[in-house]
């Protein structure tokens, strides 16, 4: 892969309390004990070095970041003025990879996903890079193991080649978050799979579909190419940004691209999308926990604790969340974990920013 | 009744977190917004001023129920030299209160039990009163609603009168905690009561029994009742001390008495032994939580919460009990409470006195 551009600037509360607005997933030590960026940049290295792998997020988050990834250079930060979802970021980043080689591929990638078997995470990077240089946009789709509801779907159409061992197929089609029972149609068909977010173009392609797409925006886009490296360049940033729709990346161009390829792959991925998807991927002890910080669990089974300071004791307690911060505590049932973000909507809705 | 003497020098673990050796359970705020020995002392008001109401405990512990209760006589204080248990707490108490009034009858008390019936339990103490007068010692009997494992039981005897619309009867035998199965028989047989630990008798009666039964420890006592007032009271009391027998009051007197009597009482009563049963007579909302602090609970129910100044969200639970302080947090299952004190035994035997 010639560039990896990683867009990091999201924020998200579906691991409140210990995710904040000042401290969103990635760059928090979830899995490992580096942060989520961190590990993120560090699997591509083998294919990518650091000084092509760029990120997309905000002023504040790249401070953090550069502290956590000494060895990425300073230059490779492409700060967004404001949030406006993955859309424009990852326009925002083509384009100044494109300043550099308009035929480069990219590996547009979530800063926050866990992987577990990198190898073949990264020769699906490489099939994908082959397939992108055929002219297509191509998604890495997750084989789904069960009728998951919280992710979007693609469906698979005819085979179209095949590359480092995986076949390629067209997609046909993105869906949104399903209903459970449409879910377990798609589990059923064979033909489905997870959208895992992330996405392998040339920038020439990448780009041609904000052209097509979101023409407005293209234009301003083209402005701000030619602004890179001249004192013109925040102007027409701010103006490219006004222009910008608030668009996530699938429906800015993926959901009506041209050309688009998807890879199913195997690699172990989880979007720690909540608190018990974390628990899935830890490593746990033989009663099931997972349990950080300062903690005595008695007759405890398939628990997360995530402890700070504080001793925390459990007793008797099944498939129970606890996350201990010090200033807010959840304590929360294994199996509402995904509803935590309308609980954490509520909080916003009480008027308690100081915990968000 | 002429006095009440209340023991209040206990230590105890089956609330902790929030009870500690440096703040037992009688020090706290558990069910109404005063201390359980606050309260404990106010219930008494209507039978016996506070000049009458004397307090077996540590010096520690004085100094923090004198600025609960400045009511008290900083006098009716009567300090342990060191923890004995109830035996001899109990005697030294009688010795004191003796040296005013041989004659008088003494209501001795738990510093934390809960009370929800007032005026029967008022009823209960006048008509144990008179029974003591007749010579007998009075122990209060809890019409059991279980079979319940965590209390000593006494067997009632035949009748041996009526005073304030209350049957008295012979006590004839006071067993500790028994197993299920004898429970149930007890429950079935209709002729055992819990005990209450509360016991009402004339100094003299109760002095006696010390002196039949405990020889040694009463000869102390006597030497300790003619040094009261006079310089020689610390080294009496140090050796009253040292011959002090290290037994709970029932075993040092009353399971041996020759003349106890058993009123069996229905006032509400609760030694809030741990903190399921802080939850069964506490205030509750619709879903059965008795929720304290800052504290958003959804889709929650039969959960207490007592939080500190932290805000504690909980998602999906059911029967947990959470309790939350500043170096210690306990997330328990309820039908699990009783277990607490086996879990705090091994934060000893691990070393952690600093949470103790």
């Amino acid at each position: 892969m010639d560039y990896a551009l990683i867009m990091a600037g999201g924020g998200g509360t579906r691991l409140w309390p210990l995710s904040r607005r000042q401290a969103p997933k990635q760059q928090l030590p979830l899995v490992e004990a580096r942060s989520m960026f961190h590990v993120t940049v560090e699997r591509l290295y083998p294919l990518i070095p650091a000084e092509r792998i760029f990120v997309v997020t905000n002023a504040e988050a790249a401070r953090v970041f550069q502290h956590q990834v000494p060895a990425l250079p300073p230059g490779n930060y492409i700060l967004e003025p404001s949030a406006k979802d993955s859309g424009p970021a990852a326009a925002l980043g083509l384009v100044h990879i494109a300043r550099r080689d308009p035929d480069a591929t990219v590996a547009v990638l979530p800063a926050d996903h866990h992987i577990s078997n990198v190898p073949a995470f990264l020769a699906a990077l490489q099939a994908a890079q082959e397939v992108a240089r055929w002219g297509y946009i191509v998604t890495l789709g997750i084989q789904p193991s069960c009728p998951a509801t919280g992710f979007g779907y693609i469906e698979q159409g005819e085979p179209i080649g095949s590359a480092h061992g995986l076949t390629i197929y067209r997609a046909l089609r993105f869906t949104e978050k399903p209903s459970l029972e449409v879910a377990q149609q798609y589990l059923a068909s064979g033909r489905h799979v997870w959208n895992s977010g992330m996405f392998i173009m040339t920038c020439v392609v990448g780009l041609a579909e904000f052209e097509r797409q979101q023409p407005n925006f293209a234009q301003a886009l083209r402005a701000l190419s030619d602004a890179i490296g001249t004192p013109r360049y925040s102007a027409a940033l701010a103006e490219a940004w006004e222009a910008a729709p608030r668009l996530s990346l699938d429906y800015a161009i993926m959901e009506g691209a041209e050309r688009m390829a998807v890879i199913p792959v195997e690699i172990g991925w989880s979007d720690i999308g909540n608190w018990d998807a974390l628990l899935a991927v830890l490593p746990k002890d033989h009663d099931g926990n997972a349990l950080s910080g300062d903690v005595l669990a008695v007759d405890t089974h398939g628990v997360l604790v995530r402890g700070s300071d504080r001793l925390i004791v459990t007793l008797g307690l099944h498939d129970v969340i606890i996350v201990d911060t010090p200033d807010a505590l959840l304590v929360c049932a294994r199996d509402r974990a995904a509803d935590l973000k309308q609980v954490v909507d509520q909080l916003r809705a009480l008027g308690r920013e100081e915990v968000l």
